[in-house]
């Protein structure tokens, strides 16, 4: 059976454009070959709430009848509506009709206004017997027992750093046990948080992986299901996987939201410098406006820092100073700061301003401003609200601080594009003199292997102690976790790359 | 057989203190009464990711132990953990020892980390035939066709404003087929956007409501099964109700966090004036500190407005007029803003100041900034990210503009309160000469109306024209509705009182 993948990237609602695609993916192959797209291809993915409107089970079903008059075979995702139920399905169309509807049965967190559907389909096709349905439903199908010769599993399956390759083990025992050839569909793109890692596989009946399809890139590709051949792989980088996936991330928020371009603020840190270079990869340096924002606090060696990334990425960039700003606002609020001492307030002060100029060019230029805050930062509130916790997306916000420095040294490679200087130095957040992080925080390779077992790891005070952490370091860390859940809420959206992502998968109470 | 209700609030993870309320509520009753506490009462709700975490367990292991050792039966809702799974239980305790456990089956959004339990149980208790169980467990129950006197249902049952009567008929069939006395308990108390209302009730083996607790406060009441009697109910009004939701939920949010103070932005118009008055009811009007922010744009009512409305409420505040920061503002962007035409980013700037004055307040006084942002507003993106969209709470995010004048009449209904002038005079931003709301959208009337039908009735464009609303009006607002989603991901949450909260029930795709 020649069976064609069509691993699509497909933009949420943009059914029209969906359908495109689909049919261009169709107009590639002869009829003898079966097309299998992804999971929801004709509306694409996420549909969150907007499953709940009719409107959109018209426009799918119209276009889907579109689909079948090009008369090549395929099975295709797309919501479907009987009347009273709603489903997420899968629409096997041979010969020009729609022959067999397969409907999710486990729905997942994406699924919210579907019914609950049947599970997979088994058909004959071919003179062989071809099972087909979601990546949710597969166990409840082994468990069935039935003989078939391939199986071709839809999914819609996020990207997180170390899940691909527990992807496909995870189906290893059963294609074995079942001895059918395996064929795995996942969209690539990137939707808002949700980066989809493509990665489309197939294995033999023995479980040997034999198609191994691009991570992050559309792409479709026929294989021959007699005539499968063991592969040897040979994996990306966990550094690269998320360099990768960031510049997906990227693009596809922009492309998709029909925005060019991007506004970042420069401060001579490392965050900074690292979502500048991610951003000019994803959108090209012609689009990224970097702004320098330097005040009192600021020393030399950030400007210059700064200047110099500026002048490594060639991208354009302006300068204002924050001082002006900054005294009028104290003078505006000389009532309320009389006889207090300098502080908190005196220090948000100056983030909140660097947002009010950053917003302002972007609103001006008609550009989004990119967020550069980090997870560690994130996890123990170490940013202001308002101030550097804004932005349309954040393009590291699910990177911990040491993940920073290493993909910095990676883009860094070959030849220097972030200054070396801003990889070395102690980081500050230079709202005062001499200020550093680390006066508030431990060093960031004790915080962020603390965060590591407390967020990904679920562990609590008493388990971290035990794997031999300092305890009063453990509760104070912990503590800033605890204490910071509010501000996470006003977080902007960043995107997804680990298995717990804070203001995803990590929804705490405030109070 | 006398049964306490004990409607209480406890606080998330507050154990300890939980345990305080829960052994208090046991010692106002002779040994011969079962208490009855809701859901989650050891532990607060909603736990969220909170129960990931080992350490829970054992904290409520350990109170659970003190309360049987209080040698008074009750039925206690608590995390539990067997060693292998979690579960949302029930714990009947009598004769100071645990006797059965409850575990909630069908599982909600609130109970993430939970698995699956068995759902109600039957004990003999005082020579009767006791059921108890979840709320979400009910139906399975009445499936079973199981005879029994009593049952006891627990809920943790969010406030929506049309919900608890429904909540009581909802019962009423299955009790009045089982011929049981059936006892609904219900927690009381905010935690963040979500309000749990109380309202406990008892049918009698007819369904006739024999017993409702009141809405929104604690209280506890023995009732005998035996001697129950028909109640005629006087229900509160929409609006009373909404305000004494809104009341509990601003009152909750600053005693739970442990802050005593609130700032508010006060512009003279009836968001600001009604949220002043809802959280000087809430927290005293010694801790509310209003803040007026001139411009050059605002008009002289607006002022005087806002200096009637502290007057009345007898509140401190501070006059902080935006022009010198609005300025310096321009000429620290001259270079980008120049040979542009004044638009969107200076209007938006304006905004941004004002919340860079109050978060500066806030911090400096150990406040929390409310947010007066209204419902209208929040789906069409009528407001500045960073700017007014700002806050730690929103008191009025979930009611439409028109429910926001309706309220404002209802608190003048004796004396006035919010100036009538702010009441009647037309909305506007007051960001450039002469502005008004209906300038860039349809007046509140209709536009309300459309909203609704879109957000609470899921009604698309093609629904709404066929109720016959004008087609491009229809077609302006979703479009504003759509495209303005992003904001809302970065907006504070608000207090939930509908069936469709803004943040909270409707998450679309932002590309």
């Amino acid at each position: 059976m020649k069976i064609q993948i069509a691993q699509l990237n497909p933009k949420t609602l943009n059914i029209e454009a969906n359908f495109i695609k689909a049919k261009e993916a169709l107009a590639k192959v002869n009829q003898d070959v079966l097309t299998v797209f992804p999971e929801l291809a004709l509306s694409g993915s996420p549909l969150f709430a907007t499953a709940d409107y009719e409107d959109i089970y018209k426009q799918v079903a119209a276009v889907a009848e579109r689909l079948c008059s090009e008369n090549k075979d395929c099975i295709v995702g797309l919501p479907t509506n009987d009347g009273v139920n709603r489903y997420n399905s899968l629409a096997f169309i041979a010969k020009g009709e729609l022959v067999d509807l397969a409907t999710k049965k486990n729905l997942g967190s994406f699924d919210g206004s579907f019914s609950k559907g049947d599970g997979f389909e088994v058909t004959q096709y071919e003179g062989k017997m071809l099972a087909f349905g979601f990546e949710e439903d597969f166990e409840d199908f082994v468990l069935r027992q039935q003989e078939v010769d391939v199986v071709v599993c839809m999914a819609n399956n996020v990207f997180e750093i170390n899940k691909q390759q527990e992807t496909i083990n995870k189906f290893i025992p059963a294609v074995r046990k079942m001895a059918c050839r395996f064929i795995y569909v996942n969209r690539c793109g990137a939707e808002g948080s949700y980066i989809f890692n493509g990665g489309s596989f197939v294995l033999n009946e023995k479980g040997n992986l034999c198609e191994q399809m691009p991570l992050f890139n559309e792409q479709s590709k026929v294989v021959e299901t007699n005539a499968l051949s063991p592969l040897t792989q040979s994996p990306m980088s966990k550094i690269e996987k998320m360099y990768n996936a960031v510049v997906l991330g990227i693009g596809d928020y922009f492309r998709k939201n029909g925005i060019k371009k991007a506004v970042i603020g420069l401060s001579g840190g490392i965050d900074s410098a690292l979502v500048a270079a991610l951003a000019v990869r994803a959108i090209g340096n012609e689009n990224v406006v970097g702004v320098l924002m330097p005040s009192e606090y600021s020393t030399d060696h950030s400007i210059k820092d700064a200047e110099d990334l500026a002048n490594n990425l060639q991208i354009k960039y302006y300068v204002v100073p924050i001082k002006p700003l900054y005294q009028t606002a104290l003078q505006s609020l000389s009532e309320v700061f009389a006889n207090t001492e300098r502080g908190l307030a005196e220090e948000n002060m100056q983030a909140r301003i660097r947002c009010q100029i950053l917003m302002g060019v972007a609103n001006k230029i008609g550009a989004v401003l990119l967020n550069t805050s980090n997870k560690s930062e994130a996890a123990v509130g170490y940013g202001t609200l308002y101030g550097d916790t804004s932005g349309g997306i954040g393009a590291i916000g699910d990177m911990y601080k040491t993940e920073v420095w290493a993909m910095a040294r990676w883009i860094n490679r070959e030849r220097i594009i972030i200054p070396e200087n801003s990889i070395t130095k102690a980081p500050s957040a230079e709202l005062s003199y001499g200020q550093k992080d680390s006066d508030a925080l431990p060093e960031y390779d004790l915080l962020d292997k603390i965060l590591y077992l407390h967020i990904e790891g679920k562990q609590d005070k008493e388990q971290i102690i035990a794997a031999g952490y300092d305890g009063q370091t453990v509760d104070k860390v912990l503590h800033l976790v605890k204490i910071n859940e509010w501000k996470r809420h006003q977080c902007c959206p960043c995107l997804k790359l680990s298995s717990c992502t804070l203001g995803i998968d990590r929804l705490m109470p405030v109070s």
